[in-house]
């Protein structure tokens, strides 16, 4: 039998920093066709927000330490700020949308992670995704919009990679969906050159990520981004889109597509 | 054909204002037998988030004025610190809660209210309440806790009274359910002498309020609390209870229980 199809969108900071380039994302999402799932993080604002209130970043080896005051800087600015402003414009849209944490109908489980060499505070390693749940809200017609927070189940919250929770989404719901996961971000895809924005390698599956990691064209910051894409590939996901928001849109088909 | 039993139970800031005090009552509210929602406001701790950054809370005739600032603050601590951590502590209770705003789902739409001699700025009465999708929830097992934060359907979100939410989601959902709203908040009732906290008035209905009225105990605060009671039960609402948090046990039936 096959099944359903299901969109899995996430966008990152670039896209909510400023309300135009997020209201103008809005209607495309709105516009997506199929059952979907909207994933924000909320970067830069939870920055602005904490240094309004004296909250200085803390940074280890270029990463953000969430201590428990960052936490609820984070909890206010993803789980009310964004992600209830974002719910309240696509109703405008007529999308039924609900904003959810991991915490809500104990959707997306965490741990908190081990301290190591390195003690990230609150921050969660998702451990469970209520596919079951979810999709309990996805058949009664609603669309779930996911900001970067989970929980442990105990009544901690946890601030959790968007990336991860798009993932992670998409993975737990291959058991009932056909699912894609779309990233936007602020390239146009994977680049074959990094200097010409025009250079998108359009189609990549395991055997050419190979010949792209050998000559070089993906390398760091756009490593550990491939990696989770084949991770969610090879967990059920069956395919990953990466490129810029009108990638959303059937005019536009420079971007990247990953599969296996 | 008679209706399952629904409570709707709001919670005032004094409770929320302390964790002790929230955890407590979250315990109790996770014990409380049958289908259940959760209304809370978030009180004093707005007023301090406001004043740490540094934004004049404006009063006008002793009431607060919502301006776009301030709606912002209101939807971090109400919509995001203080929903998801109730959230998060009633999973942790077993209870599969979800958090709302009356834009999630478009539970709760309200109309910006008209400026006349005072302008409140984004404050919202309420208009219309989806208990069909509230249904939905609810058949899910899930269960909802509403934030003070309704919508307008055209992307605003609004400050609205947790009390009137509490009494019009209960008005709403009365058409599917035999619904009992529970104020809970400091007195442990409708006081005959307001200098004595145990003179509980334990029921009151629409004959014995107007003696309570024409002999002057109920005035002055509680005359408009007790007029959304009444307006409550004409609109399809069996009862409303009025105390403190204990009277969700059954050991104490020391609270104003009010009927028509």
């Amino acid at each position: 039998m096959t099944k359903e199809k299901l969109s899995i969108i996430k966008i990152g900071g670039n896209i909510i920093e400023n309300d135009p380039s997020l209201s103008s994302f809005l209607k495309l999402f709105s516009k997506v066709e199929g059952k979907k799932i909207l994933v924000h993080g909320g970067g830069k604002r939870a920055t602005a927000m904490a240094s309004k209130l004296g909250i200085v970043s803390k940074m280890v080896d270029g990463r953000r330490i969430t201590d428990a005051e960052t936490l609820e800087v984070i909890t206010m600015v993803y789980g009310g700020l964004v992600n209830k402003n974002i719910v309240a414009q696509l109703q405008a849209l007529r999308i039924d949308a609900i904003g959810l944490t991991g915490a809500d109908i104990n959707s997306i489980q965490s741990d908190k992670r081990p301290v190591k060499e390195i003690d990230f505070g609150f921050v969660g390693d998702v451990k469970e995704v209520a596919s079951n749940s979810i999709e309990k809200l996805i058949q009664a017609n609603f669309t779930p919009v996911f900001s970067a927070i989970t929980h442990d189940g105990n009544g901690q919250l946890l601030n959790t990679n968007a990336d991860t929770i798009a993932s992670q989404v998409a993975i737990g719901m291959s058991k009932i969906y056909e699912t894609s996961i779309y990233y936007c971000f602020e390239l146009n895809g994977v680049l074959r050159d990094i200097k010409d924005k025009n250079s998108v390698v359009k189609h990549i599956n395991a055997k050419t990520y190979q010949t792209l990691l050998n000559t070089g064209i993906i390398a760091n910051g756009m490593l550990p981004k491939l990696e989770n894409c084949f991770d969610a590939l090879k967990n059920g996901v069956s395919k990953v889109n990466m490129g810029n928001t009108s990638m959303l849109t059937k005019e536009n088909d420079n971007f990247t597509s990953i599969t296996l």
